[in-house]
């Protein structure tokens, strides 16, 4: 019975759920009052800490003439995250696009329809150009933007969304309200100056034009694509000496429980074995 | 065949999986670099936010007389979002306890080998009692709890654990490194004072004897009891103009995509009609 009764499933071609339950991190990303504070609570810090800094540059010369980008240096470690001196260059923010300033509503409602469905590069792409008027500004970005340029800071978009589909891009960060983005001088896309995902030769030639005051991004290779390894290295890296205090004052985290590099690991990777507990009374040691 | 075929799945007493994989939401918190980030920038900023307030108080004799508390008055309310005054009242500072400052690693370990079984209040208490020593401090407390009782701040802890196994909840701050809790003193629980889940009544009367310089928690419920109704309705007022400035300065969010209140809502309540996208070739309109 048991062989006439087991078959191999059949993934169908258009799974389309009609549960009325979706994927946790989605309901806290695009649903939650929680991720909304955690959105604002960047973006407040974030400015917070660029108008102290402008301050504290026009109040002291000594400040000026030491400052120093967000970008760490060509051959910089994280065990010595040495940042690229700033001379006189006017002051921006580098921030990523996807789930930072934007949030893609359109893509992750289809996403979330399909459960299981595997990330497909054409789809993506697909949305990139569809997708313009279905994305929404994260909570606290518009805001942020504006306060920004109102300080005379320049918002530079650093994306791995594809140099191809540029133009789109543009369109969709103007039409969430996060204002200009211009292909070449204030977008640096996937592509550009030859790179691939690395965001450090793209952060590395927006340095050489501007004092980078703060990054904002969801992913660790937002800041550096020195992190690298194993999930709990890199969680071991984020918290070590050097690097935690860069979060919230030069390096601006945005939550993203939903697609990215943090989401790895089985059950014997994310919890310590010295951590781990079974009830009494569960049936089992 | 079919009819011979279909059973009624029986839940299993001990539902053990061997699957690699567990909820994105742990990996995320538990395992990953991303959140990591977002605890340490939380906690940064609610230490520079308390240093700089200090400073402030005690360099200008009109900040130190007009300072309120970070606790809403009795019938405040989320548009009108009056502070308790401070007096000269002692700083504290006023944390949740669960993935605030500890991260229930046992529980939630014992929670992923048990895939879509609801919540057990009896286990939960089970676990208050046996887990003192299998949680761990989030990313960046312990630093910032030392910080603050070297400032002369006092940490005071509002949970929804329970009052009836405080010394176990004592001893797991304790053993995590977090420093001394004593309950009745800098350690309020559900039943308290009479309360249940709503904090706003422990809260005030920590206000009472505290000037609440700030606050931490992964819930809305952490900082106000004001915040109910749909996912969406508490998103909306968490971005509300009197409130969004709150975040980052007077409250601050770790975040928890596990549990809590964040988790809700369907595919119909998360994206909003006029942002939803079906890809062209999909076999559906």
């Amino acid at each position: 019975m048991l062989s006439a009764c087991t078959t191999v499933p059949q993934a169908p071609v258009a799974p389309v759920s009609a549960a009325p339950t979706i994927p946790p991190g989605m309901q806290f990303l695009y649903g939650s009052g929680e991720a909304a504070a955690l959105d604002h609570q960047a973006y407040n810090v974030l400015v917070d800490a660029v108008r102290r800094r402008i301050a504290s540059e026009k109040a002291d010369p000594k400040a000026m003439s030491d400052r120093t980008s967000a970008v760490l240096q060509p051959g910089a470690t994280l065990d010595q995250p040495a940042t690229i001196p700033c001379g006189d260059r006017p002051r921006a923010v580098v921030f990523d696009v996807d789930e930072t300033l934007l949030l893609n509503l359109g893509f992750e409602y289809d996403d979330a329809r399909h459960p299981g469905r595997p990330y497909d590069a054409a789809l993506w792409q697909q949305w990139e150009q569809a997708g313009v008027d279905r994305v929404e500004a994260v909570p606290g970005a518009i805001a942020a933007v504006n306060e920004l340029r109102a300080m005379g800071v320049t918002v530079v978009f650093n994306t791995n969304r594809s140099a191809a589909t540029a133009s789109f891009t543009e369109q969709a960060i103007g039409h969430a309200g996060l204002g200009t983005a211009k292909h070449g001088e204030t977008l640096w896309l996937k592509g550009d100056l030859g790179s691939g995902s690395g965001k450090d030769t793209r952060r590395q030639a927006i340095a050489a034009r501007y004092c980078v005051v703060a990054m904002g991004g969801d992913q660790l290779g937002d800041f550096s694509d020195l992190f690298t390894g194993t999930p709990q290295q890199r969680r071991a890296v984020a918290s070590s000496p050097p690097i935690h205090g860069m979060w919230g004052r030069f390096w601006f985290v945005m939550p993203n429980p939903v697609y990215g590099t943090a989401l790895k690991g089985g059950i014997d990777d994310v919890f310590p074995a010295d951590k781990r507990w079974t009830p009494t009374n569960s049936g089992e040691k």
